[in-house]
């Protein structure tokens, strides 16, 4: 098994914000850059350009100081913290039976994650979620670590911002905002979900059929954080699972997000009628002593929505929504997710697991879009939102699927008005179904656009969708394309400071400093290939776009330096 | 030099649908569908599915019946159109010097299109243009062919439309809308660029520092064509610009632009100060007799807005723009173009060359964006856009560039309130600078809203922007990029029968239908190689994305099957 591997991205280094509030250390990456080279009456001059501090999702893999050692797994940067606040405890074993039959079995000797850990659960009568501690007033480390995050030093460039730690405190006790933050998953960077900060993306992960292997899957995953992926769902739905998650929490630096239905259904052999609550919990509680830090249930698709699917176009199109769907049918009773919906959140709390509402009768096409059964289930996730608050368990909640353009903002308003504030947490949406091959792009375009209008976290979509896996490059591109579209969100959001980058790359692209623009790119090593695919030096003045004699931003530095256009500032306004 | 080349898609054949009021045949995509297979009972049922009509900009390239040869360039569609108005003349020379002088040089005979014919201008006192017809009340063959064209056979399906011949001609009149039609360029398609009518893309092809090839430019002018350009500018900076756009004249379905500043300062060696009214205007001449169907012109800047420029991130980013910049700067004379529209518009009026207005301040970074110099501008084009109605020229506004998304709408409403309801054609725009490497994706998201909101015509971005060149599938996947863009506008525009291919294609994934659901899509090439990757059969009932357990369309078609949820239309409605 390979047993280190990194992450380096060009003219960078890893920095470390310290905390005013509690011993933390934040990390960034800082963008060094070149001097602007100017000339003034045929004279050079050297301006110096600030580094830029970008947001890192890669955690200590681009840490040039750091051991990477997949087999120990990443730094515990939580664990004084989970210690520090004396309300949880370690167990003497693990509380899952199917976890400890695993454990056990020595034909995965070779398979399993080499060192095991015992979980912390919340000490008897405890309450240790992100949500009970804000609605106490307490600030946590987590909460102090988000805010410096999300701004990225925008302090020392004097931008104001609105995010500060009891910001961050006062969303999260709102219920406007999540920190997905596991104690078993101690491993992860605190990173916020909520309309009122950075856009987030999340990327999926998961062998199907056949195991593509635990270090390609280690591998992927931590690719995804490479160019930007804030959490990860691992989707998996083949052999050994258990072990696989294993490997993928303990090297992971972001939030962990699973569907644990498909791992309950692999213990009854995909046989739909077998799946019973106790499986299911076992199965929860198995996943929450591992570290997964969010869980999507489908617990809002009652049998009572199922006649509203009858004249779609692509009926149900969810994985799990379609599972419950035929439970609910052969057993002829509810949802067992949303009759156990109170045992469900009795679990979570004691973990810190938020729980992500899934929507099951998400549409699947643009003609199904907006439709009776989408928002009567939209309308039940808002009323398990509730309850799940009562119990201090975070909560998204999860949005379609298939949107055209013109309903996007209702789709967002229909949440708003029905979820008390709860993050929203969509898959693209796509706007048009005549793209396969392309759903990285009809998605984006709709993920920019309701992320715009609030979404909080969307769930990337690749260029495979609909057509197979994703490989690396499927991922690169996926994760890329939803970048784009959570930055352009940020800028259209006003987010404080989420135009200083664009603005240096710019800047960057004005004077010529080819390696600045690159390296402030989203992906760089993208932009350089291309650059050199038109076979030109590094540093010339102009690309094989336009040629020497056409490039725009070469004769507007000749306008400014010949003729000094910048000083007629006095000028008469157009007379138009 | 290659003698034939033809495009094919899967599945598919050429139809011609007949006009009413003209002798007219208007080219068409249809795409045969498979049965449907449904299980009732243990029984299998087919359901025949009907062909899908599509909107196609392959031209005789995609006509199994038409014979293909660059040589001879395609037949002239148009010609007898022209001719039975009676309202132009063939010259006995061509007008211009520089095309007398390469016509009568040896050394060009090997570059030279084979076949020579004499160009057609208005006759002494008539009007030719589409909008002079339109304003008389005539509903020209043009007129005709565009409605037939928009509606793709919607009458069959019972799909109201709103675009009749008579509200082209009237949308014509009132300057909503252009048919750019050049007498000279009989081969290219009617096609409509309109608010009112389906969104618009333009690609763009030329080389710049060293040729690439006559017969590869007219490759990838047809190959765009192929993936769906419905105008192409040949942006040109090389050598032999005047014989390579007359193969790919001879050789294109769809209207031509160009910006004929960049020839006729190839004319004076690419030196500025050199340029004059004198060769500016025989380049016009030049250009309009060999078949160019629009002109972008940049009259709009003025020697009052430079100053405008100065605190700009990125200064100048159009060619044209710079240029004539440092043009008015060298000469401290107003934009000769702007002195001069009158005189453009004499000419452009006697070969129904349509006007597109250059916007030369267009911003070039987010930072730049929406700027009083943009807007100033912007204003005067709007100018004229009046002075060009008055002489019955059809105009284009054109637009950024580099806008933030939450300033695009009010982007087009300034566009709308200047410029008296004359189509906005925008670059993008990019929503983020800060991906080289996918601008084709920063764009094709501002691209999407902008035509949402009305603009008519997109023009594309590939991959390489910024960065070098495109080649071929740089130039795929820009114009798929922007099909996506321009389909989900369509979609949220509400173009009737727009979602009759959504629908069909999602039918076609719901029912397991691979074929046709790629058949049905804007690349089937790109669906059916990415499909192949998960290596199974053509007609699997599931793909490697969730494999066979997993698969929600299955598992839905079960329940559909065997619980017969479909029928329980009386249930009760939620209870949420």
């Amino acid at each position: 098994m390979q047993s280190s591997f990194t992450i380096s991205y060009p003219s960078s280094r890893k920095i470390y914000l310290k905390g005013k509030l509690h011993d933390i250390q934040v990390g960034m990456r800082e963008v060094t850059l070149l001097d602007t080279v100017l000339v003034e009456n045929g004279r050079e001059r050297r301006e110096k350009n600030a580094p830029v501090a970008v947001y890192d999702t890669s955690g200590a893999y681009s840490d040039n100081n750091a051991a990477i050692d997949i087999s120990k797994g990443l730094p515990r940067l939580r664990e004084a913290w989970i210690a520090g606040r004396n309300d949880t405890e370690e167990l003497t074993a693990f509380s899952s039976g199917y976890c400890n039959k695993r454990l056990s079995d020595p034909a995965l000797d070779a398979v399993r994650f080499p060192v095991t850990r015992l979980p912390r659960r919340a000490a008897a009568g405890k309450e240790i979620t992100q949500m009970y501690y804000a609605r106490q007033g307490i600030i946590t480390p987590e909460m102090e670590y988000v805010a410096i995050r999300e701004n990225m030093r925008n302090d020392t460039l004097g931008i104001a911002t609105h995010i500060t730690p009891e910001f961050v405190r006062n969303e999260i006790a709102a219920g406007r905002a999540i920190i997905p933050a596991n104690p078993n998953h101690p491993e992860a960077e605190p990173m916020i979900i909520g309309t009122n900060f950075l856009v987030k993306i999340n990327t999926n992960i998961g062998n199907s059929a056949l195991s593509s292997g635990i270090a390609e899957e280690v591998e992927k995953a931590v690719w995804s954080c490479k160019w930007g992926g804030d959490t990860l769902m691992d989707l998996s739905t083949g052999s050994n699972i258990h072990e696989t998650r294993e490997w993928i929490i303990r090297n992971l630096p972001v939030p962990i997000g699973t569907v644990p239905l498909y791992q309950a259904l692999e213990k009854v052999n995909g046989e739909i009628d077998s799946l019973t609550w106790d499986i299911y919990r076992d199965t929860l509680i198995e996943q929450c002593e591992q570290g997964v830090d969010y869980f999507t249930i489908h617990a809002g698709l009652l049998k009572a929505h199922l006649p509203l699917v009858k004249n779609r176009i692509t009926g149900i199109v969810s994985r799990g929504g379609s599972i419950i769907a035929n439970w609910m049918m052969r057993h002829g009773k509810e949802n067992l997710f949303h009759t156990h919906f109170e045992d469900i959140c009795a679990i979570l709390k004691q973990y810190d697991v938020a729980v992500s509402l899934g929507d099951g009768l998400r549409p699947g096409s643009i003609g199904d879009a907006s439709d009776a059964a989408q928002f009567a289930e939209l309308s039940v996730l808002g009323d398990l939102a509730l309850t799940a608050w009562k119990h201090h368990v975070q909560v998204l909640i999860e949005g379609p699927g298939h949107v055209p353009m013109h309903q996007i903002r209702a789709n967002m308003d229909e949440q708003v008005k029905h979820c008390h504030g709860a993050p929203f947490y969509t898959l693209g949406p796509l706007t048009t179904d005549v793209a396969p091959g392309y759903d990285h792009i009809t998605s984006a375009i709709g993920a920019a656009q309701i992320a715009r209008y609030g979404a909080a976290m969307i769930c990337y979509v690749t260029p495979k969708e609909h057509l197979g896996l994703p490989d690396r490059e499927d991922v690169r591109a996926g994760v890329v394309a939803y970048r784009i579209a959570a930055h352009a969100a940020d800028l259209a959001k006003g987010h404080p400071g989420a135009q200083v980058r664009d603005n240096a790359l710019s800047k960057a692209r004005f004077d010529f400093r080819w390696r600045d623009q690159f390296n402030l790119s989203l992906d760089p090593e993208k932009a350089l290939e291309y650059y050199r695919a038109g076979r030109l030096g590094d540093e010339n003045d102009h690309c094989t776009m336009c040629g020497p004699h056409f490039c725009a931003m070469k004769l507007t530095r000749k306008l400014s330096e010949n003729c000094d256009f910048r000083q007629e500032q006095d000028a008469a306004p157009p007379a138009s």
